[in-house]
């Protein structure tokens, strides 16, 4: 009934997306198999895509041939770049999306790759012969062969719900748990763990009192995630904020001997910066409000998310608090927050392909990896489709250094370090944040993603178009001089010393006062030659000149310890011989099997005397 | 936590949907309460709307100020009157729809209804007091009330979904079964039965090879269902038609030995005018192919409905036959076909009100009522949600006659028949179908349902400025004449007889050779008349003129019938007093309770001569 297919997919979810979408566009045969297919791609939890460091992933996934930043762009209902008053290594795109928009875009973006079939079931067993994964074995018993399998089960692993005392099983509200697969891949030798994640109350925004609320609209000028060709918006949605108070916290905590949290009958761990608004008042006692984000869901619909207020306290104690909050005292709810609570898998457990130790062709992405997120989600997807799809064809795996992109940082985090909360990106995970940068991830991916296949001929052409604009546009400011005579005048109205020479455009550009858009307007030369480029390389140009000393210095660093990645351990290394590594470091070593000596300097417990240790055994 | 409601609506299926927008456009305050808000009016089966018989529902349903023709027409990607070769009562218009874009547009018009609250969860219960329902229990274990409440639970009743051998709980593929209802209910006195339907597999659109099928293109002038300013097509997506032959026949013989319908596994009956492949080829051994109509899912999806294929047979056997039907030689599935068991309640058990005679204040509408089809679900929905209404405002039952409206037919058949199989609507179950025209539903319904105060103002003007029309085009084409000078020459070119002397234009129009468009080439001033009007009143006219010894014979009929509605008979009236009924009679109708003595003669196993009796002895 069906082919060998190259690759399977498990779940339709943000890594099952990707994962499908990179595999099948490199060339393999893709069969994507998930529970219903008309919540392909849902949104758990907030319609929204981006944000701090995850907005620099969204485009780092475009910039290598993804497609979660062109779906965002097309569904979006609101712009913003967040942390624009910081440096450039901090500005965040992120989006507010209309939810239907959004999966039924991903559905169709999906339906347009030629390579992916499509089946709707719950794959319940791995077929699995001599450690090789070979296929999977769905519900109604079908057996499905595959060179390589993708599972990226989201929250459905033996799912169960909790609000308040009450608990049923569920992968998402509405939704079936999914069985099976966590035993057997016990019993294949996995540990696995359990964690949990929760979502506010929905409500019905023509029960809102918008007048007690700030309004926060979109950008002035929106950008916008993809590098293709989409269209930023010419009409955006405003969300609006409000804040909780000592009465909404007051009928919160009347709920807390029910808390399913707090009373101890949930016990994975839940994600430490996405607290539950029970956990905000409890672990924050000495602040008397929290902010709260009133987030429409869509062009048209009147449902709205209560961004911030992610609860399972019982649903008559969260409707008796929302209604405390100003703007919410007429409120009408559509359902209740809850929590789920799931299975996910150590990824210590993994390579850096994101392929399973224990099981060879078996790669796993996503939330099953105790990441959170829809972007943290989708990335790992990605990576794991190129790398399933290289494996299906015996070609080696693709992976990016730390110092390469944020989807290196998580995941070599996430492999070396494991994680025991639910794990997502923030830039102060990444050691390179100023090379790393939102504005520059085309040009640090693209090449790399069109190397292996995945991004297409028109990306890299626009890519390298756009390194060659830069390289003119800085030869021409380090070439074209500008006059005292003629500009003195416009830089004293600037703030800024006077020049007593002719001296090269690029020199003013270094001085804090003056960036492209002032350089423009202080000689009529330079704005000539300004307005040959696109908005977008003056951009990269001022960026470059102005972080200069940082960017080299990073650079420096990421050379010097991208040599330690070039030391490759081998697969069998006999740690057991290398008596001077201390008894800590020799565990964790064994247990996860660094691939280079620089994974291992990564390695929680592993100290820098371990790993001069090493290196010397090793004779490099 | 919620307000006490007027009407609960229980469902969001076609019935509740309309139920919901029914009752709250009247002003009850209205809670609408659903398993999944993402699949409100979601289309379980065929991506189409309409059809023989349905056609004239959906369009009755627009004229009372209900929303499934608006909905329909604003998610149509393909448009066909049926049967346009015969008679203007078989007309019967027909939509394919994109089935998101029909979800979303219920949603948003829901939401556009202030009076409808939204809430997401399971009703597991009824809360009743004497004998009476006053609101709902949830799965959560909330207590929600409500002076009427109406049940749509459509397929979910312990539905049980069959593949081949295979069983497992839901209420459609992918979504959970509901429970608890039923066994309340048959606590409470009632009766219930059980049923199947059956659906056919997904495929996908390209993997099949339509230069093997027949093209079935939209209209090429489209019309629509609405009588609203709503847009008929500009563009439309084409159907196909292939055909089932020897060799499918065999695949699918090959699996009746795991046939859960031919095993005896589903014990419920299935819709005799929608069955699944495998029973057509049993049924009807002697044809040798069956029609398969293949029909996008939408504009842009590859998701394709394979009409006329619907089965339970093993997916591996389903499979194998279909990829022996013409142009599916390389098909890829999405899901398989299954067929589904659920409860009903043998809608004898009703008044004409649709409200349960054994509990007060609750109503049932759709599928629950033993009905099959969108259609015939929503306009009971639009019914019991005007009779909710009512009843929580102490107004008198909206009841339609059986010579108003095919509705009047579907809920007439319903109470006095009851069903023993899914019934759904066909025109040779109207007596008066001269009379329920699509075309004329407006003119039979509209002010019903302004009266009511559903339909709008605005759609009352419409119709009355449609009546108005039609009167001062009917008078002037009888008082303008035609001069045998002038059109003779053309009547021989229509092969009609000529004039003698002046006749008045309409004496033409009663020729069959001649319709309003010859007339309006014969004679330029009667061209200037019918210039004066609308295209709708142009129709009228004709139909009018052409059908009406038919139109007078029929509404003769049924005011003679008519006067028999009139005589009530009392909820207490004692049948055993009427020695004289038949054995059989007495029993019906002791236990079906008929308002009228009209009623009481359609009862099946009440005979004429029993009416008589009972007439006499009411002394009518
Ligand atoms: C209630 C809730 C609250 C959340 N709150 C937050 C939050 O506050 N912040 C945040 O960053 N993230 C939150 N998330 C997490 C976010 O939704 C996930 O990180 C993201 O969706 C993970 O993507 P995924 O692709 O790994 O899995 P999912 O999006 O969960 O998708 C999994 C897919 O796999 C399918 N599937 C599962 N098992 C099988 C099987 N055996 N066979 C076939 N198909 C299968 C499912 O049908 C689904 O389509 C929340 C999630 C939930 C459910
Ligand atoms: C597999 C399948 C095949 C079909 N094939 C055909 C066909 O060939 N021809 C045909 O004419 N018709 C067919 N139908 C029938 C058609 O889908 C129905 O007639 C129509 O959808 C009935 O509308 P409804 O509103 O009564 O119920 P549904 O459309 O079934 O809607 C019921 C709604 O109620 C909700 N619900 C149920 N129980 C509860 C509860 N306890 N609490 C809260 N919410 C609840 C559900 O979530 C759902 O939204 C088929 C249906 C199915 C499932």
């Amino acid at each position: 009934m069906f082919p060998k297919y190259d690759v399977i997919v498990v779940g339709a979810g943000h890594a099952g997306c990707e994962a499908a979408a990179s595999a099948a566009t490199m060339g393999s045969k893709v069969l994507l198999i998930t529970m219903n297919m008309t919540t392909i791609a849902q949104m758990s939890c907030n319609p929204a895509m981006g944000g701090v460091a995850k907005g620099q992933i969204v485009r780092e996934i475009d910039a290598l041939g993804g497609l979660s930043g062109i779906v965002s762009d097309k569904s979006m209902i609101q712009f913003r770049m967040l942390n624009m008053s910081k440096g450039p290594a901090m500005w965040s795109p992120r989006t507010q999306n209309d939810r239907m928009r959004f999966t039924e875009e991903w559905r169709l973006s999906l339906e347009r790759v030629p390579n992916i079939d499509f089946w709707q079931e719950m794959v319940k067993e791995l077929l699995v012969k001599n450690n090789r994964v070979v296929g999977v074995k769905t519900s109604l018993g079908l057996e499905i062969e595959a060179k390589s399998v993708v599972l990226t089960n989201g929250t459905f692993l033996n799912g169960k719900i909790h609000i308040g005392e009450k608990q049923f099983g569920g992968g998402r509200t509405g939704e079936g748990a999914a069985t099976g697969l966590t035993e057997q891949l016990i019993q294949l030798g996995l540990e696995s763990g359990r964690m949990k994640t929760g979502t506010p109350p929905r409500v019905d925004g023509r029960s809102l009192d918008y007048s007690k609320m700030e309004e926060q609209k979109g950008d002035e000028n929106p950008s916008k995630f993809s590098y293709t060709d989409t269209k930023p918006l010419d009409q955006q949605v405003s969300c609006w904020i409000t804040y909780t108070n000592d009465a909404v916290h007051e009928e919160l905590q009347k709920g807390f001997d029910k808390s399913p949290m707090f009373q101890g009958r949930i016990k994975g761990l839940g994600p430490r910066y996405c607290p539950s608004i029970e956990d905000k008042i409890n672990r924050f006692a000495e602040r008397d409000r929290h902010q709260i984000f009133v987030e429409p869901e869509g062009w048209n619909t009147v449902e709205i998310y209560v961004n911030g207020f992610s609860t399972s306290l019982p649903e008559d104690i969260q409707y008796k608090a929302i209604k405390k909050i100003p703007g919410f005292e007429n409120v009408r709810m559509f359902r209740p927050g809850y929590a789920i609570e799931y299975d996910f898998f150590p990824p210590t457990q993994l390579k850096l392909s994101l392929e399973t130790k224990q099981l060879e062709n078996l790669f796993f992405a996503g939330q099953i990896n105790g990441t959170t997120g829809y972007e943290e989600a989708a990335c790992q997807g990605l990576m794991a489709g190129i790398n399933a799809h290289n494996k299906a064809h015996d070609k080696e795996p693709f992976i990016l250094k730390r110092s390469e992109a944020y989807i290196g940082v998580l995941i070599d985090d996430l492999i070396n370090k494991g994680t025991q909360e639910p794990y997502r990106m923030f830039t102060s995970r990444a050691e390179y944040r100023i090379l790393l940068r939102q504005d520059n991830a085309d040009l640090r991916l693209t090449e790399l993603g069109h190397k292996i296949g995945l991004a297409s001929d028109e990306r890299l052409q626009r890519v390298q178009s756009k390194k060659e604009g830069i390289e003119k546009l800085l030869t021409g400011l380090k070439k074209v001089k500008v006059d005292p005579k003629i500009i003195n005048s416009e830089l004293e109205g600037l703030n800024t010393a006077t020049i007593k020479e002719k001296v090269p455009v690029i020199n003013l550009l270094r001085r804090p006062q003056i960036g492209i858009n002032e350089l423009a307007q202080i000689d009529t030369s330079v704005k000539q030659l300004l307005n040959r480029y696109d908005k977008e390389i003056q951009e990269q140009v001022e960026v470059h000149v102005k972080y200069e000393t940082y960017i080299e210095r990073e650079q420096k660093i990421a050379e010097k310890i991208g040599s330690l990645e070039e030391y490759k351990i081998k697969g069998d290394f006999d740690y057991d011989r290398v008596k001077a590594l201390s008894a800590e470091a020799r565990e964790k070593l064994k247990r996860i099997k660094p691939e280079t000596i620089g994974q291992a300097s990564r390695i929680s417990g592993v100290s820098p005397s371990d790993i001069s240790v090493l290196t010397i055994y090793m004779g490099k």
